[in-house]
């Protein structure tokens, strides 16, 4: 029993709470909507054949089962709950179910793989913690991180070889290629591009809209879809992630410390250029400090300084927009669909991306 | 133009060779026959998408083209020659010309695998050299290694689903989830275990068999073969692999140093228990210096008189037979297909593997 899974199973859903916990009923909603699903999915994701010794398997277990609001595989089980809308084409009895055990694989296999990239960049980064807990590099080798990724990699591809479908393989392989060479970029691109728009958006599609592309459009081909509709989820999916990547790089400036688990604008301080401080820059040409943000080599007091001010700019407000802008777009690609409960899920979830906290 | 093409390209064969050149011209008749689809093969491996900065692309490209001996995608070509034969259900000609561009697909996918386990292995032993040029991981950061390796990975992956068969992405996926899982056994395997015949023969099938069962099995599966020629080809692919595995591993003792670019006996003085070392074991329980050895805790005087001692005795006559008995398995195996230049070339490369000194 893992603890999302004992989260889903004790969660008591409140549809009465305030405006002020607008998002949390929200997306409790959504996930209230596939929670039988969502476990048949942390299942899945458990089934991990042949990793030892038992002390790596069971860390291989705790990185896996603390996998953060799963909010990948609820994107892909609400899309293919969608699709049954008896509006739509629909699929023979024995079809559905034979694609109901295609979209359990293929929400694992798009959260084993995000689970996989997260292994390596834990090494890539030295990251010591995550989601509270000491990383694989932290508590094993580097060679343990590398193969325990590797092998994570495998069971995705598995997973996604088992949706029966050729064409959400090779969505699958280019996701793998597009997030990677993503990565490769950020490692080596010049300082003088790192702040650009271009290079953040392309970094972000990379990095995070790409696997939402994935758990969306990949849903639409294992149900059949026309390739409108493919397109539709493609779209809702793409702008989707660059939200929700947005609004992290957001709360990266906004949480409190204790919530996004770092302290406050941590990015920043770690070189790593994102929304808010390319619009602060826009707007504020003449702050003499910006620059060394910009090549990553100011000292900590600067950090601080240039933190504190980003933080009180309207460059936040201005983000949160964009992000905002993104979502609208992204629900409208929806609207293709006929109206139910599971396409009010979807916007619901949309609309919690901008409003979550953490 | 990269070196292996060059190489192939410029072939002079002679196959008037004397008998003690006779596993060179074996294996130079077995590519000769292949060498074209050998050619789409490297142009295949060198489409290489997206991978910046330039620096780091020519350190692919480089890794990519200098590949040994292409044994793995030769093996694949000369099989998908063999089930041309007009004996066999022969596909219709338009499905034939689908079928070798699946065949060149799945020839590359394995050996962009195997050349993507070798990033991340030089990644995990610390090695600064392969194939006589540095690593990228002596010459880049950790970071980039491990992102390549995912990059070829992913490559690898896109090439086994343009196969457009699920069958053979799922065996492309469990041959990866093997190997890994196979390399994470070999990190943390307990001395106790780690001289033993059942734990070497587990590790050289996981490092080394499973990718040339792919290798030969997927073929089948392409080519539309039977499922007990599939199974006949797979025998070939497991029993080949294993001898081409214990061969090499031989050769870390009997090879010149100039021959296999690093000292004699190499593998034990790292810890690696291989089979010349276990049968040497098996025959000397007396020798009072074997078991630091199997505790990879030797001096360097020690490993120097151990390894003279194994090089002198029957361990290493004893190991040929064992690959040999394996390789008269992988040549029985074949016997099911119908005699052709193409099997003789298979037979050929299989003898090859227990005749070669590098």
């Amino acid at each position: 029993m893992t603890e999302t899974m004992n989260w889903l199973k004790g969660q008591q859903l409140d549809t009465t709470r305030t405006q002020s916990a607008l998002g949390t009923v929200s997306v409790n909603n959504a996930l209230e909507l596939v929670k039988d699903k969502l476990i048949e999915v942390e299942a899945t994701l458990l089934r991990l054949p042949d990793i030892q010794p038992p002390d790596l398997r069971k860390a291989v277990e705790m990185i896996v089962s603390s996998g953060g609001k799963r909010i990948r595989p609820t994107v892909s089980l609400l899309i293919a709950a969608m699709l049954t809308h008896p509006a739509l084409k629909a699929a023979a009895a024995a079809a559905r179910a034979k694609n109901e055990q295609r979209v359990i694989s293929l929400a694992s296999a798009v959260e084993m793989l995000h689970t996989a990239t997260l292994v390596h960049d834990d090494l890539i980064d030295g990251s010591l913690m995550r989601r509270g807990a000491s990383t694989l590099n932290a508590v094993w080798t580097p060679a343990a991180t590398v193969l325990t990724g590797d092998y994570l990699f495998g069971i995705a591809a598995g997973l996604a070889a088992s949706t029966d479908s050729v064409r959400v393989m090779k969505i699958f392989a280019d996701t793998l290629g597009v997030i990677v060479a993503g990565e490769l970029r950020q490692q080596f691109t010049d300082w003088a591009k790192r702040g650009t728009r271009d290079d953040y958006f392309a970094r972000i599609y990379a990095k995070t809209a790409s696997m939402f592309v994935l758990a969306a459009s990949a849903i639409g081909v294992v149900s059949d879809c026309t390739e409108e509709q493919i397109n539709a989820l493609g779209v809702y999916g793409h702008n989707f992630g660059l939200a929700f990547q947005i609004m992290d790089d957001i709360l990266d400036f906004t949480g409190e410390q204790a919530n996004v688990g770092k302290p406050v604008g941590s990015d920043l301080r770690n070189g790593l250029i994102t929304l808010p401080t390319i619009i602060y820059a826009e707007a504020h040409v003449d702050d003499p400090e910006i620059a060394c943000a910009f090549r990553g080599e100011c000292d900590s007091a600067t950090y601080d300084r240039i933190v504190a001010r980003i933080r009180q700019s309207e460059a936040i407000r201005n983000a949160i927009a964009e992000a905002a802008d993104l979502i609208a777009q992204a629900k409208q690609a929806l609207m293709i669909f006929p109206s139910s409960v599971y396409r009010d899920a979807l916007i619901d979830l949309a609309d919690y991306t901008i409003e979550r906290d953490k």
